[in-house]
């Protein structure tokens, strides 16, 4: 048997290739889920799977999975990978696709070094991780995770009003199986970090250990609005300062430079909005995270308790509505730790890492031992077309991704192995 | 000779007629410079001084005056009085027709009581004074008092593209009379304090001394924009959170409570303006007044440095723009004693306040010693249907005005006089 050898210049033209599926006139890149370039995307991944021999099935919410049975026993719980194909707009070409297309690449080289092996290897596309199209985000891991019923997710209308169910059937992906009719034994997801941290640091992957919790809020302060020339400071009922006040107040105390909590008040308005009126009226969101669910409910905590102060004292009233909350999600340690193994074997820096973003990893959590891999993202850029990272960086992350889908599926034994290699 | 007497239900009966010239089937009142509804509420107020015996002018730049000459010395410069009847969008009718109309209502008390002149009466209503069709505001006046060249002010385009001199000529007031014909010997314009101080305190009139200087300025903060779940604190460059820490040290430190320096950030918008983006981009607009010229620009030059200080420690840009600067306008002490003596006299609680919003008066002062009367308003708001001055309120207002033209044009002596009375 020989060592697993990855086809990384395969893996970078196939990135290149499916960047270029939903590219406008424009140059801009958008599949967003459900789309005709999302059918064109996935005919083109799907043809691919194929040609690699793997059983390809679209379940009833349009998740595509490929299966490699291979010498696995029938019955025995398949090592699942995976991402997404879906993107943004305006997207770059790595976020989700990498994932997707260097878990192909994997299969491809442990094929091609005769592997037997003891668990299938399936591969997975989720459908609508971004978002962006339909509400929420991951919503085929959501559902494939046993998270959402079928028939609701299906019910779902888009940004345009086209139902998931429609979107579905338009593009020729409106499955028959029922998602999650594959149990994972495990899920390790690929994926570049989309943010800083790695190249900031100098290393070469993350082993990424778990995923933030988010809080969404959104809130309504009323005051009253008067003339700004005539209006003495005692006798004002300011919305903007306090919101001003409390934005302050966060980075001053709740998520300070070098802490574990992050805040971000994305969108601010004012009303009536006018250069010489006191604004009676603002309005903002408030996005709060933290790795930590004790913490993160800690912060909102003291938040709400803040604004609620610096709002009596200026007479201004508050109304809060809540938009999201999902709870940390911690990965499974002994992949998190056959991921540092690997790197260590292979000499490539690396570190344990936080993911800020939400992932179709976080929903198979919920249902099997879970774990990502983390590669940097140049200057931390994502939902960019300026999102790249190198081939360098590319192939030593498929090449962790290979180590861990080998060591789970083909174990070193008497019945035959392999060792991730190359 | 008689004590003069106002007619106050006449002149409650005026204001409201005129208050419903302009009203919309929806019930706004709305008579915008040189518009249609302009056009009828100046021939109406027209008609009335006709009726009175004035001789009715109109200068160039649509300012309607009306002169009693009476007995008075041809050649002596005339006591003027008035304000203004254009309005702003869904407007109150006492902002400047109350005092266009107490001054008709001072003339005819004056004739009916038999007064000798000294000086002739002039009552004016100035052209577009609100400044919401055409910039700037107390357009007319400003051209009266030599502030701009009358053909650079019919030149102005309005912000439906109408130029002022097309405004007036299809109302029939572009008129011959070169602006500032008359020079006055002084000038008293009767008002609604639009603020809330007098009501706060119970006081009956204002003795306005002076007008605060008003300094408007407009900033941009560039930063970056970024992934609200992936960038550490320590990397964020958000030019929302500057925004906001301005604005709290404003209150803190600039325009605190109890102080003579107003500041109002009226506007405020972030871009790219999404729940999980920090926000690359914020615009705010910053209004801030005192009566005092040094503080004035003390309060813009401190502001200035604690918001690029404030902005370095972020890595954010500041870009700013003047957008207004008017110094400050010390009124007339020898009219402001006058109203005090006038307001002790009649047994009416008096204070000297300080004009928080521009008035003609301001433009005037340029050329004549001029001031203010100020009545209270209800809740201290303007600009708004619910403005409302009691009947009580506006006759007191009405009954110091009298006085100071009495007083002004005809002076107690040997050739007969009038003592102000009623």
């Amino acid at each position: 048997m020989n060592r697993p050898t990855l086809d990384d210049a395969t893996l970078l033209a196939r990135l290149r290739e499916l960047g270029e599926v939903g590219r406008g006139a424009d140059g801009r890149l958008t599949r967003l889920a459900g789309s005709a370039a999302d059918g064109a995307g996935r005919d083109l991944v799907a043809g691919w799977m194929r040609a690699a021999g793997l059983a390809v099935t679209i379940d009833a919410v349009g998740n595509l999975i490929g299966l490699w049975q291979g010498s696995a026993p029938v019955g025995a719980a398949p090592v699942m990978i995976g991402s997404h194909i879906d993107t943004v707009i305006d997207a770059g070409i790595y976020d989700g696709c990498y994932g997707v297309l260097a878990g192909l690449a994997v299969i491809e080289a442990l094929q091609a070094a005769g592997t037997r092996l003891a668990r299938p290897v399936a591969l997975a596309a989720f459908t609508n991780e971004e978002g962006v199209r339909f509400a929420p985000d991951m919503l085929g891991s959501l559902v494939y995770a046993g998270g959402m019923a079928p028939e609701e997710a299906l019910a779902i209308r888009g940004t345009d009003g086209v139902t998931l169910r429609e979107a579905l059937a338009a593009i020729g992906y409106a499955g028959e199986a029922a998602p999650g009719f594959l149990r994972p034994h495990a899920y390790l997801e690929l994926h570049i970090e989309q943010g800083p941290v790695l190249e900031h640091e100098g290393i070469a992957i993350g082993a990424v250990d778990r995923l933030q919790g988010i809080s969404w809020q959104s809130f309504r302060l009323s005051g009253e609005a008067n003339h700004a020339g005539t209006t003495p400071m005692a006798l004002r009922r300011d919305a903007g300062l306090v919101a001003a006040q409390a934005i302050a107040f966060l980075r001053e105390a709740i998520a300070p430079r070098g802490g574990t909590t992050l805040a971000t008040v994305g969108t601010l308005s004012l009303d009536p909005g006018a250069i010489n009126v006191i604004p009676g009226t603002a309005r903002f969101t408030l996005d709060l995270r933290d790795p930590d669910e004790a913490r993160l409910a800690a912060a909102e905590q003291r938040f709400a308790t803040a604004l609620r102060q610096l709002a009596e004292a200026e007479g201004v009233t508050v109304e809060t509505t809540r938009l999201a909350r999902f709870a940390p999600v911690l990965f499974d340690a002994g992949l998190v730790a056959r991921i540092e193994a690997s790197a260590a074997r292979r000499k490539l820096s690396c570190r344990r890492i936080t993911s800020g973003a939400g992932h179709d990893a976080q929903m198979l959590a919920r249902i099997c031992p879970a774990a990502m891999i983390f590669v940097p993202s140049q200057g931390g850029i994502s939902h960019n077309p300026r999102e790249f990272t190198s081939p360098r960086q590319l192939a030593d992350g498929a090449a962790v991704l290979l180590d861990g889908v080998a060591a789970l599926a083909a174990p070193p034994g008497p019945a035959g192995a392999a060792q991730g290699g190359s």
